[in-house]
């Protein structure tokens, strides 16, 4: 009555689901080849949603090994397409982030490294939760296509240096049966399962190099820097095995990343980068990031030419250039790079005051990024439709003073109904102090270096 | 994109299941509500199967406080109908074994407790994996039916003081779902889910009290004497929470109970035990199971009167008389009573016989179970079909003597093809030394008396 059936060893029986989920809930490691049945088994079909699930919380209450990890990222990869560039004529680089609210560096990186002379294939994905989706915000911009075929992305890749879509159905077909599991069972956060997610996707994209964004703080996914860290150094082990030059920044996201909130307007800050302006934690966090992609493309000896060349990239407009050509490519209004007032843009502003003097000592920084979701900006749910226009603009910022009565925000908003909710949201957001609180730096740590 | 949705606490939403999976892979403990809106939504359907194979996961990884174990069993029982028996005369008691080799003593034990005077409302299962099911056992007699409807099954037991039935589908269906997906998840080894499912099945039963045989040793579910002591412990809390009388024997199960494997020969065996003949320790094991029951049903005043009373039940022929009784009222033959050879014979018997002599030091209990499935004896799969004339019959147990040449089991087989196989894992089965091993108690202890 209470067996759960004959032990293969006394029945030599050939390779079953059920023994591999029990090996792991027994805190042992899988082979190779046991890990690749299964997600085999996840791609084709063959293995049942509620045994892949069994076996997913398995892996998160036991973990994984750096070795299960690294052929949990080869089964995934191996499940679909991986696209080959090496007839490119430079380096195929990318960048990767862990997601974060206001994170939109994709949107100014792709086009200066692309501007610098490297490739950047770079498939994206939609925003969930409290966090934004770089594909939502090129959709902002009117006409742009997200959805490439792999040829069009091709094209466009040759053509203006890099491409901007999502991920197609030939892309590692078992990360997507798994994430979409994963995001009803509870098994989201275990990092050999993110990082598995991760890198079998970049990696499908023939590129040679990536540099990760692992972000930290309360508007991340990790929240602890220890966290944080343990992600990236797995992630680039990963990457490493896999034969891919890969380094991570921990960054800081314990508040929004820039001023602004919401799909256009982060296009709209992205614009004021590209054309050398814009806030001055999203630009420096823009430079980094390319500076790394390009030391690791070949396109500077180190990380301080990387620098100054993605600085080049930007003064020189080639990087707007750029923008503009794959905007074009990509079917969208190329006039939004001059004109960013033909962006969508939301009928209504309230602005939120300080009732308090003092400075901005935190911002509650996933409060804020849910109360764009409750305009409209976000998804609490896959299938919600998303409303472009609307979203926030941060007046202040952590360590900035404030007087009572002064704006700390504007929220831009089309439908009434759900203003007081994000109001109050954004006004629990702010914490204001007597004191300044001390600096943190945006760039914690560099791994992989 | 690494987010698992929004933190309900910041969007005020109702219960939902993928935050009581995560609430319990943190290590959490569920309140009685949250547990009977998993439960109720696995008996109407309204939690889809990969979300309750998380769970159940998180279950067997994190584990289950005494509190929540209860309200399990709680909503399990409440899942479907419970039984009431309160207009029968006498208290209403089961005994539930966790399941061996060879054990077949409700066979023996309701027809004695019933002949003595108390109602024994008896639902059984099916043999799974190398453990054989009393309905297997009971349908080797040519006509019993065990398919009974509820009014049945209450004709039976007004009639006979003792009824012998299947779980009907009205009985505890969240353990129905819950039980056939751990079978497939690898999660049937949580202390917590099998409590809750043998509990809420035999509380539905309508019964007063119940003396569990919690089985430890090679050939039972529970290898380790401590872990069948802990969950005997967490059987008897959680009865006696729900207001029952419970006791639970810890009995051996390093070899097989009595000297017969399968289904008419185990038949056969209940006979000789109940004729007053029979191997010494299922006759010991009945008379201790009845004894307790006759004790928690307020027939005998002590465990020694109840063993007295038990042993006149046999010795009288009123045990008998009373398992003629129930076999013929559900349609089965009676005269198998008086004439065994009525059941079901296989056609072939193969000795096997002992290469070495000396004294019987071990039986791989587990692997003789696994050689009765193998003859056809047991299922594999859920749907696999029995051979009720197949088995085994042991001629020496752990202790015996035996010389070489000298058998030590006779294997009763139909269909040629197998033999060797099941021969092969008998004879890696028997271990032979120089030395008698130390004899070890069959009730090694007694929880909650």
């Amino acid at each position: 009555m209470l067996d759960a059936g004959i032990p293969p060893s006394l029945m030599r029986a050939p390779l079953r689901v059920v023994d591999l989920i029990r090996k792991k809930r027994d805190g042992g490691e899988l082979t190779r080849e046991e890990i690749a049945f299964l997600v085999e088994g996840a791609a084709r079909g063959t293995v049942p949603d509620y045994q892949l699930a069994a076996w997913l919380m398995a892996v998160v209450c036991r973990g994984m090994t750096r070795a299960e990890t690294a052929s949990l990222t080869e089964a995934m990869l191996r499940s679909g397409d991986v696209v080959d560039f090496s007839d490119l004529p430079a380096a195929k680089v990318d960048k990767h982030s862990t997601g974060g609210v206001g994170d939109k560096t994709s949107l100014v990186i792709a086009p200066i490294v692309a501007a610098a002379g490297l490739f950047v294939p770079m498939i994206s994905g939609r925003g969930l939760g409290h966090t934004g989706g770089t594909l939502d915000k090129l959709e902002s911009i009117p006409g742009f296509r997200v959805d490439l075929s792999l040829q069009e992305f091709r094209q466009a890749l040759t053509a203006c240096g890099c491409a901007l879509g999502g991920q197609t159905p030939e892309i590692a077909p078992a990360d997507k049966r798994l994430y979409a599991l994963r995001d009803v069972t509870g098994t989201v956060e275990s990092p050999a399962l993110i990082c598995a997610s991760i890198m079998s996707k970049k990696l499908a994209e023939g590129i040679d190099a990536l540099v990760l964004d692992v972000k930290t703080g309360g508007g991340a996914f990790m929240k602890k820097e220890q966290d944080a860290i343990a992600l990236a150094e797995l992630l680039v082990d990963t990457g490493t095995r896999m034969g891919k030059r890969v380094v991570a920044l921990i960054t800081d996201m314990n508040q929004p990343l820039g001023g602004k909130i919401g799909n256009a307007l982060e296009v709209e800050e992205c614009l004021a980068v590209l054309n050398g302006r814009g806030p001055e934690d999203l630009r420096e966090l823009c430079i980094e990031l390319s500076a790394w992609m390009l030391l690791l493309g070949g396109r500077a000896a180190n990380v301080a030419d990387g620098r100054v060349l993605a600085q080049e990239m930007i003064a020189s407009g080639r990087a707007r250039d750029t923008f503009r050509r794959v905007i074009e490519q990509q079917g969208g209004d190329p006039g939004v790079v001059d004109h960013p007032s033909r962006l969508p843009r939301a009928r209504h502003l309230e602005t939120l005051r300080s009732k308090q003097s003092g400075f901005v000592a935190e911002i509650a920084c996933e409060r804020v990024g849910v109360a764009s979701v409750v305009l409209g900006g976000g998804r609490e749910k896959q299938d919600d439709a998303i409303d472009p226009a609307v979203g926030i603009v941060l007046e202040k910022k952590i360590g900035d003073r404030v007087a009572a009565g002064e704006a700390l925000c504007i929220v831009h908003y089309n439908a009434a109904a759900r203003l007081h909710e994000a109001l109050q949201m954004l006004e629990e957001s702010f914490v204001i102090r007597a004191q300044a609180p001390p600096r943190a730096p945006l760039i914690r740590k560099v791994i992989g270096a």
